[in-house]
């Protein structure tokens, strides 16, 4: 269950503290030159937020390729890569060691496993989406050779600053769009496009809400109000040049869809929204219970971001760019 | 990608007005004695409903038992069954047969196979979703003998009155709670209980949204207002008795989080909500297109309901008694 | 584990005096005519065996669509099928209800289940291969169109007739040739093309060994002896006209490894064996054990083939175009 | 496709020559202890092999263990290790960089991807198995608290001090027991016990036979001969201490099954063979043909193996501890 995909799939590994993370990408076609300076630059953007929101942990995050590539070109073999672990401070942690930190992972980790690695939240840690960024750039470099592009943005967010201030933490909202998609991707009834963007997108840490198009606001409307009107391109004056590889010549007047019709595509740019919520490792004191059943109170130092929004918008592009590139090979 | 599940799979089959509509079960545990009057009632809720909303299509959906079985007992062996597609009226919708009905699966169908069954919207319609009544219900039976409940119902919903008059269609939410689950369910990174949740939703048609505990709430909170404090149960002067299997003896005295805490559930109600976009399928006339690409008018008679929702409770529950069943089997 | 194939995929169901025997196969290419009188003459290859080898069961074996079809077209939703079980003679077998009759999966069963179906063998029965052919049949269509054929044949078997006189039975040998695979099909490592016609042949009952190419004989063989020297087609005066779809312009002169070279297809015949023991149900009397663990006697009455290979060619043939279809559509 | 195993899963990644070769494992149970000791002699086993057959090349092969561990304990997520590649040599491999050796994977692989890692057989290398050894330890570990033993043997080699002088090299059969295993593992169908070993061991470079029990020599046998005897263990004197975990009081007299009936375990020992080729690099010189498609001449220096057959007893037992584990936990 550390691997997510059909045909392009990436296998993931690594704690927060342990001494390295890293990832397996299988299925990525031979062939390819690797963009290394994309993807370097991708990981600057999960890693280089501003200082309002960042965690002052320093991730040098150098990335080792370990296989897969011959003169940086891919060999259909599985590409695996690593980042070693540096500026680990397990003893930030262990004062909290025994302590189970309201709504992170710390008591269902154990639950389910009979013990936890407490050093920086283990593999429930945020660094373990790093691996995510890497097989998602060489998705976006792809589907960049076939016009598809990915671009998320936040569009919602907390007061970073006050938050920091009064020790707290703020959530919000990353909208995506995926221009350029063919109609036709997805899989009816348990492999639809949506589904598997679902999926992924859950797969973030702190992701509590997904909704495609118009999402939770299509429930307070008619039909009449909701369906998306279809157009011939050339009628609308834009031409055929609208759009890149997707969409063809048929397209829809509005987007409450959000691109996906039925679980498949339908050539119109995919939207979707994801809302995270606040991280909870706050400096504030706060009640819990220790791992004998006891109550007691918690402030929690280490050095955690104030929000995981800056940094979640380069790996809500990341997924919905594996999952695209993955729906894209199912079609054949 | 017409399955379900990792240990207690589903794979469904049929069209609107095929020949049949039914599935196998696969991993069903040995030696179950069905309760088949628990299945028949379920699928009353699924087709039952308020005339206000209802299709007025005849589905006496009588199940045939093809496989699995011996004296009404689980074999261990995969159970096939179906339901045969009587009442099927292929002329109704002959008129747009040729016509790519707004926000239907019509185009996008058309697109990916380069055919469609324009019968009743063939494999998008909801009348597909029939196998996920009768293998949620096994679920739920499995699930019940071990103290874990399903419960969902309709949280939000148009006029659906108003709607029928004036040739329209509403939409709405489900929202659902499953009670009893022990903490320590779901997998981490890619097979999250959440994650797992998002997809089973997103598989039913007309789904646009999905969101866990607060949802879309929690990116406007403050990480002091999101986290959730445990406590002792006993503490709490509620005793043991307050939870069936899950729970156990730490619980949290809020649940924003859903009862899920990176990706697991921590013995809290699982708490979630779905939202659904009115029905494409409106009396009233729309402009659209045809194959051809041209411009037409289309008013689609049918027997079409008015607002999915009511019929969607069932199904909510059904997939997330299946998700629930399949996690619990995964953990072992 | 009742489904096979990665992106052709059948998933079977049935038991011998159950209902019905039937399958969904998904990812099936969409657009193609189903040859039915193709699939009718396989389904005869199966059934009608000379009568020395014959089981005396009736099996009309009228294939029933279920859907996936709009007339006789595929749809590319899920294909099922279903026979149902007629001629069933449960009380045959009221005799041996509680036995385990020897090197039969009576005793496996029961272990594995708690419970078995003991009319005519339940899922274990030879009858519950029928949806092989019928997957099988569609997938040589679909390779015949691309010039690959599938060919099996007895190569080994004992004297069924003498056999028959002395209520024993035989086991035998098939040899399968793939003609006209192109090079470069098969996944290195964990899905290897030899490694998957390995897997589809233990599927069939009775299979205990598998070689490809000379197999077993080329643990005797020196590198010198084994190694397959490849050529240009055009230098053996041949031309281009040898092969069909696969093998382009080189080929190997010898053919010892059997098509496949690393897993992965070289263009020449895939050829390998398949090693099939006597059916199990003998007529003579055998000591054995009941479910109360006491010996006793079993002399196997029934309706039984003396000999499972003339039925098992076309089975063979089936998996192999299954695994060479799935592998063909994984390469893309 | 470069995984194996359903929830005890491996996946591997590495060529050769290239940085690293590893793997990961996924539903390893958490709160085991590793036994590193176990691990290193293991490996030891793979390589230290007698003269007359082992390749020159040097491999410390110092595992390094990159995530899933707390103080040597697992954790329950993914176990990540690598061995880098040291004494490589590419420069030995640049002379047949533009040859396809025959009966090697360097035709079919460029075939396959469009190009191919030429240093020292690339992907295709059998040092790529060294992973297997790390993951199948592990999994005799867990075994062994459950008093399931693995042991395989060479039972039949070519002469290999002759054919080291004569510039051959020589095949042979590995047979391997698994002794222990309780009734009833293995899923009927696609999945037997069976049908997984055979995929298992046709993973392993060169093997181009498997078969369980008498195998081939079954096809020769009358029923009556082939047919094992149920015994109850009590009527033997032999007790119940004759066997560890599996077995139970019912086991065969006789095993010409090879403890697998119906594709599942009946408690026997279970017990298979497999054959392997010769190794296809000799430095004999024969004909092939270049990139360009012209006959030419290769020597093969580099350092290669006489005989893969000493090394391959490790692999053997490695692939059917990691089976044997993984339908245990399949069966729960």
């Amino acid at each position: 269950m550390n691997t997510i995909g059909h045909l392009f799939r990436l296998t993931t590994f690594g704690e927060s503290h342990g001494t390295a993370i890293g990832g397996i990408i299988d299925g990525c076609p031979s062939q390819l030159k690797l963009d290394f300076d994309f993807i370097e630059s991708e990981l600057q953007r999960r890693k280089t937020v501003q200082s309002a929101t960042a965690s002052q942990r320093k991730e040098p995050d150098h990335i080792e390729w370990l296989s897969g590539l011959l003169d940086g070109v891919t060999l259909g073999s599985p590409i695996a890569f690593m980042v070693r672990n540096e500026d680990c401070k397990p003893e930030d942690y262990e004062a909290i060691k025994d302590i189970y930190r309201p709504s992170h992972a710390d008591f269902t980790y154990e639950q389910k496993y009979g013990l936890r690695d407490w050093r920086g939240g283990g593999r429930a840690s945020a660094r373990t989406t790093l691996p995510i960024v890497v097989a998602g750039t060489i998705a976006k470099q792809i589907l960049r050779d076939q016009g598809i592009q990915v671009q998320a943005k936040v569009t919602e967010m907390g007061d970073a600053e006050q938050a920091r201030k009064e020790g707290d933490t703020v959530g919000g909202i990353v909208e995506c769009c995926i221009i350029g998609v063919p109609a036709g991707l997805g899989e009816p009834m348990f492999g639809k496009f949506s589904a598997e963007l679902a999926h992924a997108m859950f797969s973030l840490p702190a992701v509590k809400g997904f909704e495609v198009g118009d999402g939770f606001a299509l429930a307070k409307m008619k039909g009449s109000e909701a369906n998306d009107t279809f157009i011939n391109i050339k009628d609308t004056g834009l031409g055929d040049a609208r759009r890149g590889t997707g969409g063809g010549r048929i397209t829809t007047v509005t987007n409450h869809s959000g691109g996906i019709q039925g679980g498949i595509t339908n050539g119109n740019d995919i939207v979707f929204r994801v809302a995270f919520k606040p991280i909870p490792s706050i400096t504030r004191p706060q009640q819990t219970m220790n791992r004998a059943g006891e109550t007691c109170t918690v402030a929690i130092e280490g050095r955690h971001d104030v929000c995981a929004l800056p940094r979640a918008v380069v790996l809500v592009e990341a997924l919905a760019a594996m999952v695209t590139l993955d729906m894209g090979m199912m079609q054949g």
